[in-house]
């Protein structure tokens, strides 16, 4: 992996020097379990480990050696034999075969691995936690489709993204039981020349149970889940990432990631912050992907085995490692830095005009409105609504000027931005549908196919419905209308996320 | 492929049909080149023309037949056998093998359903160049990371996103020249039986020259460029559908997809005009890179061939097309029908305080203060703009109050929201940097590492710069400090695109 | 998906009928949950169910509403309500969302089609069960890298294929967990209008519990791991399909699948007994990949959802479901009817020459060779072996010429041919190392690096070893020896594999 | 890439002291381009690039650099302004974005790359022509669907094999053709500071055309097609390597990859000569895929540019090329010391019974008995052949005994081991379908359902064809019945695959 999206410890787990270590603890395991079998002496067994521990492996010479004979597993036993008296040879990978040796330290591999990443993940779902119970009162609105939907707290935003990568990385922790077992059955798994209950004790000895079925090597469905888990935690995080992005976008951000103090944002535009860190979380996930499928087409192996799956693992899986670590870290990092804008938050809700209480105020006209004293059906009341909705955006008439003028010149777009910015600075009232439904004014939209009938029959109803004879507001209706544009009528149920979550 | 996003002529295309009407093609071919080539006299092709046209294919008994044999070539021809006498059997498939006459018939497949995608791309072209001229001076901040970057045409950006189609076009017509080749070679392609003068007119007459170098079946990857093409086509229209979407977002959308005058954007929320039509666009490139993967994967074949390739083809290729078909003729109908508001962008141009312009800012600075009589150097130069550019977004005092408060229960949060609105409604007046920079009023930002010394020096090199001895602004300086801001300075360069692309 | 691997009950399972059927489901549950919680009258449930139960949805008119307002939901929704008394309308559909009422349906449908896979993959664990132990003294060459390796027994590779399923389905049955979980939470998934009391109770009705941290939508993350355990399952019977395809190439086929009574092979090739079955499985690993593929890029949707999601499951789920099920049927087919050769594999047994023994043998000659008596190292006795094994392997004088002359011409060809078919009708005679050891007749082979002098110490220890002063073998060892290559010596320890895997 | 699988001259290419001086060499274009057009001074380009020249890049400085500003090509002009006098800072990076500096190095990083590539593919092709000239004559079966077919020569499969790759290459090629363009258009691409003619020259220096319509970066559809025709390079490897591992299945080897005279094939195994050259081919066939994979989902992007692809970028094209590079360079080496087995090859041949000709059979007799005299069908000619193919591979009685007994212990797999050894002794006699046929000996085959009447019919007619009143074979019809099995008739046409392929 590229040093910038490397992770040390991951390195280390993965490196040459550990995994010979691993291969020798594998091999010593072995005789080990022979001595106390009582197939040979405790003795054969004490003096090769000494030997073995005494003398640390020469790296060098065992790659040398690889090149000679191309197998890398029998270039390790010819040099851990270098140390060893002639007559203690036989007891060394005494009938078993080199996949014997590389399996166990290959899974022990996975399980460090894996170890990083719980430490990494764990911190992630504090910082999660902290995050939604920080935020828990801070009001956004939300959006399906990009688009304003209902309102919702910042916090509660928090729990679902918690909840996204709980839920993967639960998946991944089921996935890893797979590694709970091990295989020392010989050339072809059926135990041609090593006892089973050799293969037994050894595993004991390193921490595994036997896996009875395997062939020369384990069968590599075991892992493909694991690869597929790790690489929904970068989705997952991913994901999390692009709703920070979208959040960050320029001209009235809610958040931003950290940015550095002598950070530069670009080389050409020096008023640049950009969302480098959740982009490349976007990178990684991309990554992690290509990495989890090159895993899985290891699943297919010719009969007792073919090679490639080695080459495969050598690469995709540090890989794969070195990215979900980064995802973890960098993702650890924009949470916990992360600048909240609640200000534009607000200005966000307080420009959206009340639709994000457009699903309340439907079922309250619904309520009101579909009976036999207004005769509307469910498809009016949503109508009314939608057609409210879209009345209150509609652009001021100078805005509309603007809008339709189209720029022939360059001059002229000039021109037309100077009338914008003479525009905004008087245009400042904004109605919402909190205003706009009571009073009754529905006005025909270019957008909707509502005729100039069925609109009136809506005003109509809408009158009844708030104003009395008088055209006063009456003032019960009003109170329970405002009471739907409330945060606190309309995020009351928030809270049973936060107890069911997180217990509280 | 689901009804909803299927093509109806890329499914006759590939329909049974279609496939068993090019196979007699392909059979008919090859006794013509008999005839032609005097092996056997005319009239035997004459006749078993006569025969076949005369005798429409019976679909019904050529799939039981092929349940019954399971081979659907062998199938085929022992329908065709039904409608000829005895002796003219001898002349049917004679010498050669399925794939024979399958290969013509699928590339013939493939040909004509790049006929629907080049009609269906040829639209969007014609779209896109004609929305490209149309905006050619609606100005607009382009965005690199989400943030508000230099400003540019609505029309340029139109620019590159018909050349990134067209690109994805171009790589498309040069990997369809595979498809001038086909087979018909025998059962390994080495002519066992077959003569090659044979196969050479035959498909002269279905229009193709021989592939020299098959085996039963034509190398797959002559057509997994194809695919890819295809699917780079449906990628670069998810990156454009993408761009829609960025800009419909709610708040101060500056486009929006045609949206059905009947049309409902969700169940719940009335006030919704949800991105479905571009986010559909996202579905196909996700499915398209499935596809692709498929065929890709059918390159390797053991030996002279296997059959996997044959189903997977059966599947992924008509599903590519159909989605592919999809993309184009859905982003079709979203650019004619785009809603585009020139206002809203007008308006974040405006709300962007003159940042769009920072680069051109940095040089006017670098040209000005970076000699002997400032001493200040490149980076002092792009610290100042970076200074100004953050300190003009800098909250107002009111604003910080709302930002820095947090809400600990949903009363406060609406207290907060009425706050922001009482202030919104006043909050008018937008600072530039068109404006900050001459004034020479840096502040320390906490956002950046710049020491108060260092400010303040800068500070003066703009007093002095900017501003004469009785603190009045110096005219020139001015006057080219200002045009720095004009789209007609900062576009100007755009027309190289329109003439080097579009011609004009 | 094609019918050609299209699965029946998966195609009802996923048709529009049975899903608006599910919908109607959930949104009866939705009333039903309101009138359990006392929130509305009993009878009212009872009368929209009774007009439901009793007014068929009407499948064309909700297409056509569904083409005019775009939402499949909404268009469902209107087609409800035709049939009720408008009194009715406030009931239906009430403060949920399109997703609530789908989510379930979705979730219900994948349940369903598990419960497809479950059936045909308990049938071929059966079978493999049953192969299994029919087999199980029914001897074989195990193969890695392609090469004969150790002896097994054909049952023996039965289990490592049954526990290759058997993890992939055990995956899938801890993936499918997630599909206990629901929502019925609203247009963001924060109960803005439905109380999350409703949502339990519905869900109770519908079977779910609730699923808390949900968007609009649930995180799609749930779902990708059932879409790669799905798809490892296809990887898995290519991966068993491919040792069967290994087996059954012709020369010397220990297996064939089964063949048709009226099956042809080929259309040009009589001879051809193609492994078309084996071969589709391929097929259908190629294509589970590219659907899961298209699975896993729904986890990263936008914010609190947007739609890409949905098409892709509306096309990807079916077909993924239908290969897999098409997958598991192949394979029982192909499993119950295979055809095995015993004596094949015996006649493989006897030309492999005693190699299959060649790991007993290193350890015979370890334990004999590497002491003070005979000074050799475990280094020396690897190469005895090996050069014993290319040895006898050599090729006759009469078949190196053949070897070694270059056709020039196909004259030359058929003439060698000739000289062939003489030589192998006189050929009988095969020496296996079993023979060939004991004689200490190693010669220097040109395929490996081991000196004259080398060799020659070799030679001289094998003959110390097998045979007395007068040149005759010693009993004892002999004895010994002999047993090294028999079955029960070489198998002994695959009955381990029987009881723990199969309890027998 | 892991060290295994790297090539270093691909490592140097994608260096980051090679990057940093392609940096350079892009500044300095830029520079030299102004003075080129007049608008700077010569002097001052002289100058920048003497003090550049003779300062080389401090790379640590760089590192340490970024990571403070976290921006890598900012902190490389910081680097570059370091050894040059403050009045030169203004022409360095002049109205440029780092995207603007690093395209071109990137894709100049891309052509070097490639060149790599085609040396090393240069040679294969070179191999491949050598190797299927050499093997003109050495006749061989060539295999569907892993069963014989026709008979062909292996130089003639030797020129699939090239085609395969030749094609591949030829893709490459024109793909490779985007990287003739590059761009300097600025911080969006629309030439906001630095004129269209700049970057016209600047590009000239360095060898590009300008791309008209770049965002800030150039569209990545420009290089998806390259990553995707490396990746078919890859799998067309793949496939050949294949066809190798299943020719070096052990029985009756045909070819061998080299074998190491010093190599070991197992550690347990001393016989083993594993295929683990051709299966590491696997290997890069299934991460090539990943990679393209990555690279393709970098075509989406946001608007005018996020980052993403940048990392993605970073190393899946290092790792792509080394792959591709690395399966040349091992192909290379399998097919130059590729041993073959002609004796195995006319073994197989003679074995396999005459089926390799019957295709050219079933012709013969449709010719001869498909007419008024024999009256027979097209479909009763297929059969005959079909059943003589199946009765010439019946087994004889003694080894049909042996095929249905079962053995029940693993004493009796031996004993009936012991009778296959006596067995294979005796079975000497081969008769193939060139003698069988014309004996009208055909037999009920339990494999085919053709009952005996029409079994005796075909009986009759083969008699009549064959055979004189007296029951000797006619000399006529035999002379041109046994040419049908030589060489020379059955691979007359390959010659023409020479002279189209090859031009001999």
């Amino acid at each position: 992996m590229h040093e910038r999206y490397a992770n040390e410890e991951i390195a280390k787990i993965f490196s040459d020097e550990h995994k010979v270590r691993l291969w020798q603890k594998t091999e010593l395991a072995v005789i080990e379990a022979r001595a106390n079998l009582g197939i040979i002496s405790s003795a054969i067994f004490e003096a090769i480990k000494n030997f073995w521990l005494n003398a640390p492996i020469n790296i060098d010479w065992w790659k040398k050696r690889d090149k000679e004979i191309h197998h890398d597993l029998n270039a390790f036993i010819d040099e851990r034999l270098l140390c060893l008296p002639n007559n203690f040879h036989q007891f060394v990978h005494d009938k078993i075969t080199s996949y014997d040796t590389e399996e166990s330290a290959f899974i022990r591999m996975l399980i460090e691995a894996l170890e990083v990443i719980d430490e990494l993940e764990g911190v992630l779902e504090r910082n999660l936690k902290k995050f939604s119970l920080a935020y828990r009162f801070t009001i956004m609105n939300a959006r399906t489709h990009g688009q304003e939907a209902e309102m919702q707290s910042l916090g509660a935003r928090g729990l679902t993204w918690l909840k996204d990568l709980s839920t993967a990385y639960y998946a991944l922790g089921i996935a890893r039981k797979n590694l709970n077992f091990s295989k020392l059955s010989g050339a072809i798994g059926k135990y041609g020349s090593i006892p089973p209950e050799v293969e037994k004790e050894a595993l004991r000895i390193l921490g595994f149970d036997p896996f009875y079925g395997s062939t020369q090597i384990m069968p590599r469905v075991l892992y493909a889940p694991i690869a597929n888990a790790l690489c929904d935690i970068a989705l997952v995080i991913d994901k999390i990432a692009n709703d920070v992005r979208l959040a960050a976008r320029s001209g009235n951000p809610l958040m931003q990631e950290p940015f550095g103090k002598k950070q530069k944002g670009s080389s050409a535009m020096p008023q640049k912050k950009n969302t480098i860190r959740t982009e490349g979380l976007e990178r990684n996930g991309v990554m992690a992907k290509g990495y989890a499928a090159m895993i899985t087409d290891c699943i297919k192996t010719w009969e007792e085995r073919a090679i490639h799956q080695s080459g495969v693992e050598r690469v995709a899986w540090p890989d794969l490692f070195h990215i979900v670590a980064d995802s973890l870290k960098v993702l650890n990092g924009v949470i916990s830095g992360l600048k909240v804008y609640p200000d534009n938050m607000l200005k966000e809700i307080y420009e959206s005009r009340g639709v994000y209480a457009s699903s309340e105020v439907k079922e309250f006209l619904k309520k009101h409105l579909c009976n036999a004293k207004y005769n509307l059906k469910y498809e009016d009341v949503y109508r009314i609504v939608q057609l409210a909705c879209f009345n209150v955006f509609e652009p001021s008439k100078e805005r509309m000027e603007i809008r339709t003028e189209v720029a022939y010149s360059f001059e002229k777009s000039a021109e037309l931005l100077e009338k914008t910015a003479q525009l905004l600075r008087k245009e400042t009232v904004i109605v919402s549908i909190e205003e706009f439904i009571p009073l009754a004014a529905l006005r025909v939209s270019e957008d909707l196919d509502i005729p100039e009938e069925r609109m009136e029959k809506y005003n109509l109803a809408l009158t009844v419905l708030f104003q009395d004879m008088d055209g006063r507001y009456k003032r019960e209706v009003m109170d329970e209308w405002h009471e739907l544009f409330t945060p606190v009528f309309l995020l009351k149920n928030e809270s049973v996320l936060y107890k069911e979550i997180l217990g509280q």
